[in-house]
């Protein structure tokens, strides 16, 4: 066995982030993923900015490792393949809106019957059942109503939403977890079963530490910007060419960093012996450590910093991650060549397991790729029968 | 079978919250964990503020139905526990600074002596290789290292660490994925194995089109405050008392925001008639609906919009999120009773299994709680050995 999800076969409806993303993880432990597409355009993200030679970097980025197969699935005849198809996978994940696959004659009652041992997994905004399972959502929507915003930002008068689109990506994650564990459950009871996640539940199981400070204190958590609520210095400061993150949290690395900033007598000053001291004259100290950090690069701070075992860093923008040597050396970026779009770097697999490494399996299909491979193999289908439901328009 | 991972057990020697998450989220459905903490005041997070009746909210909230053992890990009668205590489990998760297990005598090499099927899954800032693996790491360390704070804030000037802990989180759920991949792993091999995951690996795999997009345009992202790139108006607007997520993705959509504006007119706006005309005149048609917005409160824009089919949504503060009626119906907020600290309101399940549902198995152990009993059913130990053991001690 090379890879830990190997055998695994998954039939994967999805389009755009958070369904991809789950299925994309998938693919990097082994499982065999199969992309099952609409024939008039496929997967939405397929349009999506900045293109590479006509295909979307977004699209190859979290499609990478899949095969394609290009079905229609209001035609009664693509909906039967889906049917067969259903019946030679392990799961089946899609995140449409709640309600669709019903529509379509292919709900989670009708494929059970079909496959017992079918797990099915749905993602979606709100999740199956509930007063908004109905309603539209985006990651915007769902990063304010899960709270998620409303503790991110500079100050409590600014909730900011996160940079990347976080209530998809957790919603993603959380259903692979959950699809794992059916398995698990699977192998016990020889059955299937439905895997729900909304992308608002997954806010708010990690909201952390808010939910317990507000439930105790009776205080509404805020954003706060780059602070610690409770421990300083422990923020973001400003040098020469940018910022500084510095985290000392106790008393002796205070000593440290003072030293290691060249004002070893701030230290000894009364307003910042301890951190409740530090805490109540925060904005003086901030103030000062500023002053003192404004004027060298981040590069010198980082490295008078670590000598001194202050714990710090930088902020680092989207190309010094890609450049980084820890992140190179660990694999986190990786190339892929498309046969379209040529080279492409990615982020490689954070989990590393000694015995049985994850891998990218190689570039993300085009429309319809594998639609012959698959019913082929799958299916026993042969030339004939295939040509013959592409001239119907039940696949391409 | 009542829970998908009933059967499990867990050794868990994890502290504060990347692991600790972790194992919470394997208890909730249904693995049997075994928290072993240092009996001299067991995991830190036991000691953070805020407190009910003496007790950590933030400890109890993610140590929720676990067991726990108080052993001392440096006192040799406690290390023979462990090691018995190793042959009995399936898993061991540790978030200690990579190396620390190696000098205790139970690094992963040992321990897979002892027990071959053993899966040692590590938690770690950097993880287990790599140039930086032996620097100190925290939460806002490793935003800033992995690009996240870069692309999150109000403007490109700011860049803000997202509100709660989004590293260790992200650590936290990544090394489910790990354990539950590497069980499947061992039923085809029989072997367990090491999972390696480094928070900022993960915040790397996370990046989302960050990556994609610097890679095709050669454009850094910087953060965008709560305006999406490509598509407008989809931001966060002004209300009477507060704010409004509006996410017009179309021109339909866009003319029916219009009208349930009361603004049916600027529909047919030159300036604002295509998504490349709304783009291009951002600054402007914001400040036209924020005009518009801000004379009512956000309830009413949230009423007015849903029934106008237009995806919209409050910032919701934690209050508001425990309080909504979807969140509720969803079993998002559930209640605990500590026999110290009594009621506590945590975060539910957010993964919904049909027919095994997961579940909060009780509130979090008192330090020290279930030693006896542990030592007692799993190493069959009798009175007298575990008092000695307590007298020399090795455990508490």
């Amino acid at each position: 066995m090379k890879m830990p999800l190997e055998g695994l076969v998954i039939l994967d409806l999805t389009r755009v982030l958070a369904g991809p993303f789950a299925t994309m993880m998938l693919s990097d432990m082994g499982a065999r993923v199969i992309k099952v597409e609409n024939p008039a355009g496929g997967d939405d993200s397929r349009a999506f900015a900045p293109m590479l030679n006509g295909e979307s970097a977004y699209f190859m980025s979290i499609n990478r490792g899949k095969e394609s197969v290009a079905i229609n699935l209001k035609d009664p005849k693509g909906k039967e393949l889906l049917l067969e198809l259903v019946k030679k996978v392990d799961v089946l994940v899609e995140n449409f809106k709640p309600g669709t696959m019903d529509k379509l004659g292919l709900g989670y009652e009708v494929l059970s019957q079909v496959n017992p041992r079918l797990i099915y997994a749905a993602s979606s905004g709100f999740g199956q059942y509930g007063p908004y399972s109905h309603l539209p959502a985006y990651d915007l929507i769902i990063q304010g109503m899960g709270g998620l915003q409303s503790i991110t930002g500079p100050d409590p008068e600014h909730p900011t939403k996160v940079g990347s689109s976080m209530a998809d990506i957790l919603a993603g994650i959380f259903t692979v977890i959950g699809i794992l564990a059916a398995l698990r459950a699977r192998e016990v009871t020889g059955l299937g079963q439905m895997v729900d996640v909304a992308m608002l539940d997954c806010l708010v199981a990690t909201l952390e530490n808010a939910i317990a400070r507000y439930v105790v204190t009776g205080s509404v958590p805020r954003p706060a910007g780059n602070d610690h609520p409770s421990i300083a210095p422990f923020a973001t400061f400003e040098s020469a060419d940018g910022f500084v993150n510095i985290a000392a949290g106790n008393d002796s690395l205070w000593r440290k960093l003072c030293d290691a900033l060249g004002i070893g007598e701030l230290a000894e000053d009364s307003r910042f012996l301890t951190n409740s001291d530090r805490l109540a004259n925060w904005p003086e100290l901030k103030a000062i450590i500023n002053e003192h950090t404004r004027t060298k690069p981040t590069d010198h701070w980082v490295k008078v910093l670590r000598e001194a075992q202050v714990p710090c860093g930088p902020i680092n923008t989207v190309d010094r991650v890609m450049a980084d040597p820890h992140v190179l050396a660990r694999d986190m970026i990786v190339s892929l060549v498309h046969p379209v779009a040529g080279e492409l770097k990615v982020p490689g697999v954070p989990i590393k397991f000694s015995k049985t490494p994850g891998e990218i399996k190689g570039p993300a299909p085009l429309l319809g790729q594998h639609t012959r491979s698959v019913l082929q193999e799958m299916l026993g289908l042969d030339q004939e029968a295939i040509d013959e439901l592409k001239e119907k328009g039940a696949i391409a």
